[in-house]
């Protein structure tokens, strides 16, 4: 699959980021064309030290094609200018290929 | 879920690095106890600019308890010595609890 990764740094305003995360980010994210599924990660501690990251947002597609078609939805439009207005200074966007394999249940 | 999150910035010999990585870093991995599933990440762009990560590898388990129950294992001590081996300088350990949520099929 292909996703679109999102790595946030710790916002200035915790409750406010949180806030405005769940509530307008994520319904507006949600609405965007041939998204399947999503991974919310909320750090909790790196063993070497201080984490250099709050949280991380993935969204998947299925492939190449769907993403791209996808990035130029207006749904996509409208969730990037969401973004840029309450965390253009503590998000990095990637873009990458996902292989997950299971282990054991 | 809880993860072990594994951030990796590019190797100065990326053909040494993929070689010992998917030859003998992961068959040391899946040996973990309660390791239920990994998925590997490759980065491909950065819509902002240079991508700051190569790859990442995540590790599942199903709760904290295996995690740190894997954790104490003499395969997971064996698959942290071969990581500092070849990319100590390179990778950013996190733990984190992962939400994850379909969106359409």
């Amino acid at each position: 699959m292909v996703k679109l990764v999102a790595l946030y740094k710790k916002p200035a305003d915790v409750e406010a980021f949180e806030q405005h995360y769940a509530r307008v980010h994520i319904p507006l994210v949600e609405k965007i064309p041939g998204l399947r599924k999503t991974e919310w990660t909320r750090f909790l501690a790196a063993p070497q030290g201080e984490a250099p990251y709050y949280m991380m947002y993935e969204m998947y597609f299925a492939d190449m094609d769907t993403y791209q078609t996808a990035l130029k939805s207006e749904e996509n439009k409208a969730a990037g200018q969401d973004l840029i207005s309450f965390a253009k200074d503590i998000v990095t966007l990637l873009v990458a290929e996902a292989y997950e394999d299971e282990i054991r249940k």
